[in-house]
C-alpha cells in the first residue's frame, strides 16, 4: 500500500515521497518498507534514526524526520489500525476433516468444525459447532470440547478433559495428565512410594486463553476447574483440584500448587508461586516472583517477595542494611559519650 | 448408580430420596448427580450449602445436610472408593500397532505391546513387554523402553535414551534434548561461540514417573542419570550429566542445573533451583523457590531461600526490620538518657 | 575398541588388560565396558572406587587404579576425544521428503532438504538449502526456515514465523504463540476483556540455538526478535516484542517479558525474571532467580536478587540478622553503663 492510501485510510496527511508500505513495526526495528510511529517529542532521537520508510507523527510534530511523514490525530491508534490493515489474514481454517484425522467412530461433530492433518480423537468425545481443531492434536475419550472453541497443533487433552466455547489452547498446552500424588509408606525401613489414582478431570470455561506449553492436572476426584474469562500466559503449572473462579491472570511461568482456590479479578504475575491448599481473596494481586504459603483474605491487595508480604515491609527488608549503619553510627557515638562521662566523673 | 446401592457397597446406610449418582465432588465444586463427602463438623457451613445430590457424612453426623445423606465409618476413604466405582475405565490401550505408526524395520517389540496412532519408532529400538506408547510419540535411534513402561502422547525421546520398568511419561516430556554447553573463545574481540557436542545419554530407572512438558538434557559424556521410584512433577527442568540416586521426589517446575548429585530420598519442592556440580545429601528437603548455590551435606535437613538457609535465619532476616525499630527505639532512649546525666554533671 | 587401540588414538600408552571399551563415562558413574578418567590426584579415592574398565590418567599419576590405565598427556581432552570415536554417528536425516509428510502446494523448498514423517508444511512456506525438519513438526503459513537450520521433532511454528540459518530448535519449542494482551474495560462493574490481536511474528537470527519446551511469542505489532548467536535453554519464556541483539545467552526456566530490550553478549542466569519494557544493557549478567523490575544501564556488570542488586548488598541483607544481634549486645552493655553511671551520681 503507498503512503498516500494509507494516510487516506487514517485520515491523515502525507508529507514527502509516496512510498509502497507493507507492514508497521516499531521505531527501532523498523526496516525499509515499514511504516512506524511516534506520539511524543520525546522520542525525537529515535525518530531522527529511524529506519523506517514512513511515519505516524501528531499534526503539531515540529522536529521532522529521516522518511515519510504521515500526520494524524493520534499516532499509537493509528498505528494499530495500520497494523491490521497490512497483517495477512490469519491462516484459513475451513470446515472439514482432514482425511489424516483419525476421529473414532460415534464421536459427535458439530457444524462447522474444522479437524486439521494428523489429529486424533478418541471414542465418546463431542466438538462443538464451529471449533477449530489444528494438526497434530490429541483429543482422548469422552472429552468436549465447546463451540468456536479454538485448539492450536499439538496440544494434548487427555480423557475426560471438557473445554467451554471460545476456549482457545495454543501449541503444547497439556490438559488432564495426572496430579503429583503418591502415598509413601515404609516397610522395613525402605520407603515404598504408591501413586495415588487421579479419577477426575479438568474443565475449562468460557472465553478462557491457555498459553504454549502451560499444564493443568487432572483431579484427584472432581475436577480442577478455570472459570471463565480467565487468561493464562505460556510455561505456568496448575496443580490439581485448583479451582479458578473467573475473570483472573495467570502471566508467564507461575504455578499454584494442588487444591487452592483463586477468586475473581485476581492476578497472579510471571514466576509467582502459589502454595497448596489455600484461598486467594477476589481481586488479589500477587507480584513476580512472590511466594505465598499461606491463604490471603483480601486485606492486602498487593503481596510481594517470599514469603509473600507487603511492598512496604519488603522495602524494609531490604532497606535493612541502610538503616543497621545509621543505628551503629549513633551506637558509636553514645559509647564515646559514655566514655567522656565517665572520665568526667 | 443409586444412592442406595452406592451405600450397599460403601458399608453404609441412606436417609433421604433414592437419587442417580454418577460421579464424587469436593464440597463446593459439587453439582446435581454427584455426591460429595465431609467428615468434620467444622465444615458444617459447607454442608449446608452444597449443591451435591448426595453426601458421604460420619455416622455420629448432627447437623443433617440438604440433600441425601449416606452415613458411613470414615467418609474420606468411602468417598475414594465411590470416587473409583464412578471412574471410567481408564482408555483402553489393547496390544497391536496402529497401522499408521511408522516402525523402522528391526526394531524390537515385545509381547502386548501397544503403539498409537502416528508415533514414529526408529531404527535399533527396543521395546519391552506389556509397554504402552500412546498416540503422535517420537522415538529416537537405539532408545530402550522397558516393560510395562507407559508413554503419554507427544513425548520425545531423542537417539539413545534408555527407560526402565514402568516408567510413566506424561505428554510433551522432552527426554535427551542436547545440553547447554558452549566454549567461548575470542578472535580480535568478537566472541566466537561454539557448540560443545553433547555425545552422552538419558536413563531412566524402574518405576519412575515424570510430569507432563518437563524437560532432562542428555549427557555431555556418560549419562543423565534419574533413579529409581524417583517422582518428577510438570514442568521440571534437569541439565546434563545431573544425577538423582533414587526415591526422590521434584516438584513442578523446580530446576536442576548441569552435573550436580542428588541424593536418595529427597523432596525438591516447586520452583527450586539447584546450582550445577554440586551435590545434594541423601533425605534433603530443598523448600518451594529455595536456590542452592553451594552442596548440602545434610547437617540441615531442609533449607529455604535464596541462598538457601535454615527456616530459622530466614525468618530472621524477614524478621528484621521489626527487630531494627525495636532497637531504635532503645537507643533513642539511651541518647536522652545520656543527655540527662550530662544536664547533671 | 580395545584399549590398546585407544591408548594409539590418544598417542597414550597401557598397563593392564586389553580390555574391550565402548563408551566413556564419569568416575562415579562408569560401568564395565566404560573408560573414564581423571586429571588430578585429589580425585585419587574415586579412582580408586571406579567400575570402569579403563582409565585415562596423566603421565605421572602416582596412585594406581582398579583397571586398566591408559596415560595420556591431559585426561580431560583425552575422554572428550575418545567419547567422540565411541559415540554412535548422529542419526542420518537423508535428503528427501518422508511419503507422510504433508508440504502445501507452492510450498518453496532448497536442495538437500530433510523432512520426516508426519511433518505439516502450510501454504507460503519456504525452506533453505541443507535445512533438516525432523518428524512430526508444524510449521505454519509464510514461515521462512534458513540454511542448514535443523528442527527436532514437534516444534511449532506459528504463521508468518522466520528462522535463520544454522539455527537449532530442539523438541517443543513454540515460536509464535500469541502473547498475552487484554484489555479491560468496565461495563456496569463487570469486567469486559478482550483479546488484543497479535500481528507480528517472530524472528529468530543465524546461530541462534532453543532448548527444549522454550516458548517466544509473536509480536504485537512488528517482530519479537532474537539475535545472532543467542543461547536459549529450555522452558524459557519470552514475551512479545522482545528484542535480544545477539550473542547473549539465557538459562532454563529464565522469562523476560514483554518489549523488553537485552544487549549483547548478556547472560541471563536460570529462573531470572525480566519485567517488560525496560532495557538490559550489553554485557549484563543477571543471576539466578535474580527479578529484575527496572532498566540496568551496565553500571553493575551483575545482579542477583529480588529486586535485583549488586552481591555486596544482597550479601548485606542477609548479614543483617548477625550485625544485629551484634549491635543489640553493644546497646545492653551502654545500658548496664549509664545505669552505672546513674548510680554513681
Amino acid at each position: 500500500m503507498k503512503a498516500g492510501e494509507l494516510a487516506v485510510r487514517l485520515g491523515g496527511t502525507v508529507e514527502g515521497e509516496d512510498v509502497e508500505l507493507f507492514a508497521c513495526a516499531g521505531l527501532e526495528e523498523a526496516r525499509a518498507g515499514e511504516v512506524s510511529f511516534c506520539k511524543d517529542a520525546k522520542h525525537a532521537k529515535l525518530v531522527a534514526e529511524t529506519k523506517a520508510s514512513a511515519i505516524l507523527l501528531p499534526r503539531d510534530w515540529q522536529s521532522g524526520a529521516p522518511c515519510t511523514i504521515i500526520r494524524v490525530g493520534d499516532p499509537d491508534t493509528a498505528c494499530m489500525v495500520a497494523a491490521e490493515l497490512f497483517a495477512p489474514p490469519p491462516p484459513e481454517r475451513a470446515a472439514g476433516i482432514h482425511p489424516t484425522a483419525i476421529v473414532a467412530p460415534g464421536v459427535k461433530i458439530g457444524a462447522d468444525v474444522h479437524i486439521g492433518a494428523y489429529t486424533v480423537i478418541e471414542a465418546g468425545a463431542e466438538i462443538g459447532d464451529g471449533a477449530v481443531i489444528e494438526a497434530q492434536v490429541f483429543i482422548g475419550e469422552r472429552c468436549k470440547v465447546g463451540a468456536k472453541t479454538h485448539i492450536y497443533p499439538q496440544v494434548t487433552l487427555r480423557e475426560g478433559t471438557v473445554l467451554g466455547r471460545n476456549v482457545i489452547l495454543h501449541c503444547g498446552v497439556r490438559l488432564g495428565g495426572d496430579g503429583y500424588g503418591y502415598s509413601t509408606t515404609f516397610e522395613g525401613g525402605m520407603p515404598k512410594i504408591e501413586k495415588i489414582p487421579q479419577l477426575g478431570v479438568v474443565e475449562i470455561a468460557d472465553n478462557v486463553e491457555i498459553g504454549s506449553n502451560t499444564t493443568i492436572d487432572r483431579a484427584r476426584v472432581g475436577r480442577t476447574y478455570i472459570g471463565p474469562h480467565t487468561k493464562i500466559d505460556n510455561l505456568v503449572q496448575i496443580g490439581h483440584n485448583v479451582k479458578v473462579a473467573g475473570y483472573s491472570g495467570i502471566i508467564a511461568q507461575a504455578g499454584v500448587a494442588g487444591s487452592t482456590q483463586i477468586g475473581t479479578g485476581c492476578l497472579i504475575w510471571a514466576q509467582a508461586g502459589i502454595s497448596g491448599h489455600i484461598k486467594i481473596a477476589d481481586g488479589v494481586q500477587v507480584g513476580p516472583q512472590a511466594g505465598v504459603p499461606q491463604s490471603l483474605d483480601g486485606t492486602q491487595k498487593y503481596v510481594i517477595g517470599t514469603p509473600a508480604t507487603s511492598m512496604k515491609e519488603l522495602a524494609a527488608i531490604t532497606l535493612a542494611p541502610k538503616m543497621l549503619a545509621k543505628l551503629r553510627a549513633e551506637v558509636k557515638l553514645l559509647k564515646s559519650e559514655i566514655a567522656l562521662l565517665k572520665a568526667q566523673m
